[in-house]
């Protein structure tokens, strides 16, 4: 059939298997053609391809919920309901979300992008349909790496208190965004090979049944230990002692299987728990072959080879560049322990987990245990690297300030993917941590103007011993600088002038950089002499320099790709009006009030007015804008 | 014992049965007597007198490591490492914190104040300790309400997985802070009564040991469920999935049972849990009597009669008015459902929760699933009260972006305790909330000046349509003012003029007003006519106004109980420098970057500098540069 035809997926009701089948089989060529365009979430798309259609041919949406944990895998979703033909604009600027939006569609209940918080929605959906007496049915689906978030726990502690009718679908497939880690993930383990024990149970039932026979005290044993039966393994007893009820598990590319039990979970009284078996990349051999991660979600490939296109870079992965760096020092000092929760690939962190099994930590998604886990290290005199994405710093927040900075302990935090991040989109941009981290005392935040910076902050962070230091490092690649052999400590709090210039000061770091390099030749080539700073420490900054430039009376453009409120520009702000330069003159740019969809990271600058056109314009409007003061003044 | 004269726990090795229930008989009535005149977590403390004699005398702190969760129950830890002469001063300015502090001493090796992070520093010391090839204990107490906090949860599940040699004691005592909720608490509630599927388990195992004799297929049974015995109930099997060893329940009150039983996990490889049973309150009746939380944390009483000592307030306590207004609302309006975590004594919502029990949800301490649960009632056009501390809103931070204000929803905040809240200290001030806020897009946040306008803003937070509100209140009681019967609603960002002056003007909120209008007055008496802006909405602000004042070329001295970077007074420099009101005079007064310790609130304000006097103070010196600019502008 032609997907692009579907515009609800009512039409599923009428199918029989034959036709499911053909369906499922269509829509996997169809992801696997697209995304080898736009790049994307294959690997999960591809695993959830019949549980997908099942759940829409077994429930009403958008009068059933569903909310998809993470989101990453909603794909054959929007295909179902309508979303088929936008496919080649996926991820891409003013495209289709690679996320279930409420904007794009009545279907999408819930909004993802960081993991594990399906459950903590589905109740508040379920209580409010409880609450206004109505009828219908929530299923969250939640994969088996997002169940080992905290909040998606503390939501099973609560859900199965209530006993709230809700259907959760968990999608184990052995594997998140790397493979599993856990005790929990042990438990899914033993599940998947319970069928054994299944049998054993039921013998034993027949035992039991026979312990009569026997008479006297033993029969009354019989008697007490019936009620223990449901304990045995089989029943699935970690969900069951949590208040759910559990049925599986069953294949998820079963779709009579999927049918019989998700028919039996509709009747189910309270919470019921069904665990469902896929399998990642199903039917795209390079995919299902993949075992660490690298199909989990993919820049455009080649169709019949699975090669990955390769984009031409100047420099190497900031990720690899810092956790290669990170690695090296890890051979000198003994002290180093590198702790990520579930991102050993995307932070390019198996270099260090091969060197050292016993200093590496992959905790799972579980940034709070992360951040904690290495303050603990840091109470030991060792000097953990929490490896870490910007935006799933977020949910550390509470554990940075309360367990590490508070006590002020000597924990490295590298904010991988800091700033935009492209098409992830708004759920992933990196662009608050620099507003989250710096009111919090004790701070040191950094970001490297290049590669070569970057490596030598590495090494700062690790000598540093005044308490929790940041180093930012963006998505993408570095510039392609040459690299110094030997690594230093730079001074703490210390900036460097990029390019001198009487006229006005740029103050930026990181990413920017090169855009206000631009500018101040462009400026140059007008007459105007702009410095360009590189402001490399955002906390603390560079005293000397700022008293040097506001007494100067030099005016000021703050440059961030990092929210406004509360950022570098508005520590800049506070400094000069702490220090008596109340008629400073300084510009803010930097991430307006509001969040920033997907798209290229070039775009969305280029929305947002940071472009080297708009510094230049910028400057200009500082200059009148002195030259009016400057007047008054005379 | 003069307890006083106690330097180290190390004479606890050789003490008797008799003389160790003596200790605790002068400990309990040390804890009594003092509290009551300080005031203090007395509840908890009376609970683990036996426990924390057991460990000291068990184990070798600080070699072994001891980490107190939440660490209010850490008193007689305290007094067994030489600290009892210092009760005099418990939670008073400069005097001994009421948790465990690293500068305090050696053997507090865990700070704490926040619940659930002592499994997962825990992890990080034995981490250290095993990368070090060192001997030691590392045991974490954590009670039966911080266990369900996710971080536990994701440390429960990664301590599991590693199979880390660690005694943990879970001190379940059936309430935190008010009674428990959750499925896990019923999990320990089936074990506490599991002794009679103790026995039924051995005589189970007697049973199958005799299947051999019935011969043939039984027999064959009976080998493969052997196995699966471990699985009963009585083994703890929760604790033993995530791959704990389970230990207990024993009576924590019994110096045997602990003695035996710490003995045996001494010898346990990998992680155990010891399941200690203890009494809230234990030896002193009206603490033993609380059924709802009152005695876990108070404030002076009377020792023989357990009378609390009645502090002379004007107004309603903040937590009430809120929550009362909450109420009425709720009788009106269907949609208000309120969600605490763990909260209904401390945020006064037992009204709400009586009269609505549909419309009530304690979630336990789950912060982050409290949140989320919100967004999801939200979508379903509910409309949550999501009543949280301040403090504790922290471990909220990335759900409050992420899942309420990125798809704008309508969640109604009530942030408690914001500001400084004095005995409890540096780990519960709630001065981050408007930094760590301010910067989300689509908030709005606000803060009434007195319980009149606390109770319109409710009104005002349950009326508004425009995505998340965020209402702050303090600890303590209003100033008594007269309550309007109607209640309305206020327009969204407008301030108020509460006193005019055209030499200079102050922008605050909240707590800090009065001191402003005091220092008003006094520049008055100085011939110093100074407006004072009721500043309610710290975003948006109330932009026809500051255009106003900063159009008058007024200078402008912002306050806030709250911390400086990215505060309330940066919004105010940024829309100044926004909107080229660059030579403004702007001086922001408010928590300067460091944390602040317990004590009185007053002393701490004066400690910091933020008095009527200082106030007078800087409304000079901004005059004074006024007039140096002046002077060069004219």
């Amino acid at each position: 059939m032609d997907l692009n035809k579907i515009s609800s997926p009512s039409f599923l009701k009428n199918l029989n298997k034959k036709e499911l089948e053909q369906l499922a089989k269509e829509i996997r060529s169809f992801l696997i053609e697209k995304c080898s365009v736009t790049g994307g979430h294959i690997g999960p798309n591809l695993g959830v391809v019949e549980l997908t259609i099942m759940l829409h041919k077994m429930f009403d949406s958008p009068k059933d919920k569903f909310l998809w944990d993470v989101g990453h895998q909603a794909y054959v979703h929007k295909i179902l309901t309508g979303r088929a033909s936008q496919f080649d604009t996926l991820r891409q600027f003013k495209g289709l979300c690679g996320f279930p939006k409420l904007v794009e569609s009545e279907h999408d209940e819930w909004e993802t992008g960081h993991s594990s918080t399906s459950l903590s929605a589905a109740m508040g959906m379920a209580a409010a349909r409880d609450i206004k007496k109505e009828k219908n049915y929530v299923v969250p689906i939640i994969g088996d790496g997002a169940l080992t978030g905290g909040m998606a726990l503390e939501a099973l502690n609560h859900i199965g208190h209530e006993k709230t009718n809700m259907i959760v679908i968990l999608n184990d497939n052995e594997m998140s965004i790397a493979p599993n880690v856990g005790a929990l993930h042990s438990v899914l383990g033993r599940l998947r090979t319970a069928k054994e024990y299944s049998k054993a149970k039921e013998e034993l039932e027949s035992l039991i049944n026979k312990v009569p026979v026997l008479g006297g005290k033993l029969a009354a044993t019989a008697e007490r230990v019936k009620d223990s039966l449901k304990y045995l393994v089989v029943s699935g007893v970690f969900f069951e002692e949590l208040g759910f009820k559990y049925l599986g598990p069953i294949d998820g590319h079963d779709f009579e299987a999927l049918e019989t039990t998700l028919q039996y979970a509709k009747k189910v009284k309270g919470p019921v728990l069904v665990h469902v078996i896929t399998k990642k990349g199903k039917g795209y051999k390079p995919a299902e072959d993949d075992t660490i991660g690298n199909w989990h979600g993919t820049g455009p490939y080649k169709m019949e080879t699975g090669a990955f296109v390769k984009s031409v870079t100047k420099g190497p992965a900031w990720s690899s560049l810092i956790a290669e760096t990170v690695r090296k020092i890890s051979h000198e000092d003994e002290r180093v322990v590198t702790i990520t929760p579930a991102m050993p690939v995307g932070s390019k962190l198996q270099g260090i987990q091969q060197d050292f099994p016993n200093r590496f930590f992959d905790v799972g998604i579980a940034e709070q245990h992360a951040a904690t886990m290495a303050a603990g290290l840091a109470t030991q005199k060792m000097k953990p690297f929490l490896a870490i994405y910007s935006t799933f710093l977020q949910r550390a927040y509470d554990q940075v300030l309360h367990d590490i900075a508070r006590p002020n302990l000597n924990v490295f935090i590298g904010i991988d993917r800091a700033g935009l991040v492209g098409a992830d989109g708004e759920t992933h941009q990196g662009v608050f941590d620099i507003a989250f981290l710096r009111h919090i005392p004790n701070m040191t935040i950094m970001m490297p103007k290049d590669e070569n910076e970057g490596q030598h902050m590495v090494k700062t962070a690790i000598e540093y011993d005044g308490g929790p230091i940041a180093l930012r490092y963006p998505r993408g690649n570095g510039i392609g600088v040459p690299m110094d052999d030997e690594l230093k400590v730079l001074p703490i709090g210390s900036w460097e002038v990029l390019r001198e210039g009487k006229d006005a000061s740029i103050l930026t770091f990181g990413t920017t950089i090169p855009m206000a390099m631009e500018a101040a030749a462009a400026l140059a080539l007008q007459g105007v002499e702009v410095e360009v700073v590189n402001a490399r420490f955002i906390k603390p900054m560079d005293v000397d320099m700022l008293h040097r430039i506001l007494t100067n009376n030099k005016p000021i453009l703050t440059i961030e790709e990092a929210i406004l409120q509360g950022g570098f520009g508005s520590g800049v702000l506070e400094f000069a009006h702490d220090h008596g330069y109340q008629h400073a003159l300084i510009d803010r740019m930097g991430i307006p009030d509001h969040f920033i969809e997907h798209g290229n990271v070039d775009q969305l600058l280029k929305e947002i007015h940071m472009t080297a056109e708009d510094t230049v314009t910028r400057i200009h409007t500082l200059l009148q804008h002195k030259q009016q003061v400057g007047l008054k003044l005379q």
